[in-house]
């Protein structure tokens, strides 16, 4: 298979997630028409999102929803499971670390750290906040596949460098700050002050 | 000034951010090396970014960076205060109808809304959840500068349209669907689950 587009990754996403609320309704079959309003897309856009991975549906009964959720899951790398390391213990580290939305799709939070000497040793969910400087020792041969980067500014590059030399191939950032990391790692960004920022500019300059 | 592509409307947010915590820490002067390390860029790309709203700096001094800390909310459009109103008193909407920090940068969340009844009329900090059918008596002539989308996944598009109807011309959406609206509305997604399976697929395709 070959390498696919981000935009066509998130689209993916947007289907499976109408695809489990078909399946949570009992639904069994569902239109390219039906998928592709879900993605805000055109169902000729959703035949060759899916076409990408080879032959899905039949030509006038559309797909089924568990054999394409299924197939979808998959594609996304999600019929397994991933350890997740949270770095930051503030705010939004302790809602990701007590969320338990993410356990339910498949990535567990493993560890929390923190370098502020009044948030180690506290305990969310039987999870206790580690010191970051034991980072090194925690994670001698297994790295976290997933780590989630949620400290100030200032610390988040660094912190990314160590998570890389450790081994970590992909960051979830929720630092406002570009992270740079080799090209075979992944990072995304989720930060809504950015996105707020980008909606007073567009309305500053329509 | 012409219109900016959206990835230097975020590298101008990252290099305020930067800008900002030298302002707390005193910091009189930045180099374009400095603010290009915050946004993961190169100096020469911080001075082409400047370059696009006239002239900034001095050679071989750097930047004020109070000067351009001005400069740089003025083109984000945060010198004013903007009206939010958030669509959805789920877990996410909660956590942003509570949360302190967006008003100190000028959003301020007047309104609330949600469809359960089993939520309207609860109240956190002041800001009484609405029920959603009030929206239209809620803003006849003059709509909230920004909405945020924080409803299930299968409400978000018709509540979206509605916003628009009513004169919303930009909306946060957390709701992990694609919202289709007209041209001149600009929507910037938030959504973790989104990016998590970003990573899922990056590491599964590796």
């Amino acid at each position: 298979m070959r390498r696919i587009a981000d935009p066509t990754v998130r689209r993916l996403s947007l289907y499976l997630r109408f695809l489990e609320e078909c399946e949570e309704r009992g639904v069994a079959t569902v239109s390219s028409e039906g998928l592709a309003h879900r993605g805000a897309t055109t169902a000729a856009q959703v035949r060759k999102d899916f076409s990408l991975f080879g032959s899905f549906g039949k030509r006038g009964l559309g797909y089924t929803v568990s054999d394409l959720a299924k197939r979808l899951r998959n594609i996304l790398g999600l019929e397994r499971e991933y350890v997740v390391a949270v770095v930051g213990a503030g705010k939004v580290g302790r809602a990701l670390a007590q969320y338990g939305g993410f356990a339910a799709r498949g990535f567990h939070v493993r560890w929390v750290y923190d370098a502020d000497p009044a948030k180690v040793g506290m305990e969310w969910n039987g999870l206790r906040v580690r010191d970051v400087r034991r980072i090194e020792a925690d994670f001698p041969r297994t790295p976290p596949d997933i780590a989630i980067v949620a400290t100030p500014a200032d610390a988040a590059q660094s912190v990314a460098a160590q998570l890389v030399e450790l081994g970590v191939r992909a960051i979830l950032n929720f630092a406002p700050v570009h992270l740079t990391v080799p090209d075979d790692v992944a990072v995304k960004n989720v930060n809504m002050a950015i996105e707020l920022e980008a909606l007073s500019y567009a309305l500053r300059h329509r």
